[in-house]
């Protein structure tokens, strides 16, 4: 029988009402000759409530206890949405990720999975079960329940897909699919019928929130027919493919803008430009588990330079110690902080046979006044971070220079 | 290094507040040299939240996955103490029930612990961690997670300091300890140091709410001693222990009173006196897993008798069920219920050698001028079914009679 994958998110399951709806869709999709495994999320908020009441307690839990309480929000709405399905006279079984087998390395609140052992889940499955699992968690190879960070429920349904040969793993958001910018930003965005897994890795990196990136790259190396579609109607969603499998005429230059307003920008002025020192800071940044995103440094005058990157916001307190511990040993003049940037990209798989793209976008943006205060660039991205003040208007304009609209024809630019 | 076990109710850690104070008490206790384990309740209502939430989508959850989500009330209660007991600097590791080797029947809703299988619990004391545990909650035989029934945390807690041979384990609960009735019933009730296992376990059965009847059931065939303790001041609670380890002085004919609200009455009218039909009766009402407590009949008449008994007043519903298919079979007349009873129970286990105990007793209920509808006694215990009405007055008498307060010397009668 084809098994089918579906994964909800806190929105699609955040109350009473939203549970029954979904069981309702899961129910038609087993009706219809399916094998299905459902992939939930914690109920709306309930994440965040959990966080908050540790953090009354302390501001540094225990990871491993931190982990232990946060994955108490995927057990209540799978076993709910259990109660729900059975409910439908259709039979369903909720597991935790231990109990599915993720097996995940044992960095706790971001956990990578490192193994798949569905033989419970398969057996639940050919039982006749509609099998509902918790997302977003594993046990780590030290026995201990973790977390796979934000977002972390995409990345369950993709590797329990690819571990059960899926023939499609279907990720409901509260969205119509991926567009080719957020629609709260810019409402003529169009909503794409297929995406290349290289430009949908893009935009996630670039702050796209509808799909994880880590959820897009276990697709693409696991070959899992990824689908984005809304929890809500019964919309058609956006395919998430190979570039070959999209047909020319859809091929497009320009696939998409997107827009990341939770970076922020530090700075390290007058930085000897010497071997080893850039290592140093990134080295001591990295031991402290951050991510570090865009880095710029500029050609240096009198043998001192000033380097900038871009880390999480969320990320500012533990860079002010990692870089208070180092800023004398590697003799910079001083440091800023900066929280006011958002960051803008353009995607297209198109862009690589195309010059002048950059360039396009660079005037967009110098046409409405917005300064450019860092770039950087892949094969088939350009980003650029502007004061986060001009971010809605830098979005519009780049959409609209690029012709992405629903009324332009594609292929243009 | 000795064993302590803690058992702390949902009302203990029902704030951050209490569960600071809790997380005050586990850091004491061990750094006066013990290894602790703490078990905890959900906290506050949670459990009755989550219950609510399930019978929101069906009045009649999937067993299974209720209690896969009434779980999640003790894994949220034992994250947060296991944070807020780190961040004293004692290292704490929460476990669930699973994971400490709690083995269970696959009876969901209130399964029964088939053995306990310590290992990890054991290995993480030695390592020096305070085991937080999630009480109320097992693995099933066939690997599914349980649920233990009401008060279920009490049994975790002894049974694990039976499986670990702990010197004692400690019931925090919201009383000062054991009374010889309920103090908001009967304000002169005083409280007990002392009480047998066999006394404890008729008080339970009678619906004193301070221990569970497993539990006491579980500590004495183990031989835990028990102890209840007020959680959020410093009494020195009651003991739990072997009738002949009370002291001769503190040793009384009566131990104290209970009283049962929760029980409804049921009567069969004109039930033909013939071998079989009680039996066909009490087979059917067992077949559904409702608990029959008192059961009367008296001498028939004509070859027909009343039979009536008392079950929980939340299985009258089931009771009719049972009732309206069984009760022409048994060619009853007709039967009835009534759920505006109390039931009235003395302990002691002086009783078995003093006769007149029960004369006394109906004489002090006579006097207030309250009737006796129903009458079962053990060889340490006198039950009479009252008026609900007539509850509080006839705690507050019978109380009186036999000299239990806090002025009069014990030994009285």
């Amino acid at each position: 029988m084809p098994v089918v994958v579906q994964k909800y998110g806190g929105t699609s399951v955040g109350t009473r009402e939203r549970i029954q709806h979904v069981a309702d869709r899961v129910a038609r999709t087993r009706e219809g000759g399916n094998d299905v495994l459902v992939v939930v999320s914690a109920m709306g908020d309930t994440t965040d409530d959990l966080l908050r009441m540790a953090n009354e307690i302390t501001l540094v839990p225990e990871p491993r206890e931190l982990d232990m309480l946060l994955t108490s929000g995927e057990r209540i709405a799978m076993s709910l949405l259990a109660i729900a399905v059975n409910a439908r006279g259709c039979r369903a079984a909720s597991y935790t990720g231990s109990q599915a087998g993720i097996i995940t390395d044992t960095q706790h609140g971001k956990a990578r999975i490192v193994e798949v052992r569905p033989g419970r889940i398969r057996e639940s499955l050919d039982a006749g079960n509609v099998v509902i699992l918790a997302g977003f968690q594993g046990l780590s190879t030290s026995y201990d329940i973790t977390t796979l960070g934000r977002g972390g429920s995409d990345t369950t349904a993709v590797a329990m897909a690819a571990a059960l040969g899926a023939n499609v793993c279907e990720i409901y958001t509260d969205v119509d699919g991926v567009f080719t910018a957020d629609p709260r930003l810019e409402p003529s965005a169009r909503k794409l019928d297929r995406i290349s897994y290289e430009e949908m890795l893009e935009l996630s990196a670039a702050g796209a929130k509808v799909l994880q990136l880590r959820c897009v790259e276990y697709a693409r190396r696991h070959g899992v027919h990824l689908r984005v579609l809304p929890a809500l109607t019964d919309g058609e969603g956006t395919w998430v493919v190979e570039q070959d499998e999209i047909p020319t005429l859809e091929q497009a230059l320009i696939r998409g803008v997107a827009l990341d307003t939770d970076e922020a920008k530090v700075t390290l002025d007058e930085v000897p430009d010497r071997p080893g020192i850039a290592a140093a800071i990134f080295k001591a940044i990295a031991a402290e588990g951050i991510n570090v995103d865009m880095i710029v440094q500029n050609v240096s005058h009198a043998g001192r330079t000033d380097l900038s990157f871009t880390v999480p916001r969320a990320e500012l307190q533990r860079i002010h110690e990692v870089l208070q511990g180092i800023v004398s040993d590697v003799e910079a003049l001083r440091y800023s902080t900066d929280d006011g940037i958002a960051k803008l990209s353009l995607v297209g798989a198109g862009m690589k046979s195309s010059p002048g793209v950059a360039a396009d976008m660079f005037d967009a943006l110098a046409t409405e006044g917005i300064n450019i205060e860092m770039i950087s660039t892949s094969s088939i991205r350009i980003s650029c971070v502007i004061r986060a003040a001009d971010a809605e208007r830098a979005v519009q304009t780049v959409h609209q220079r690029f012709g992405l609209s629903d009324d332009v024809l594609e292929g243009e630019g």
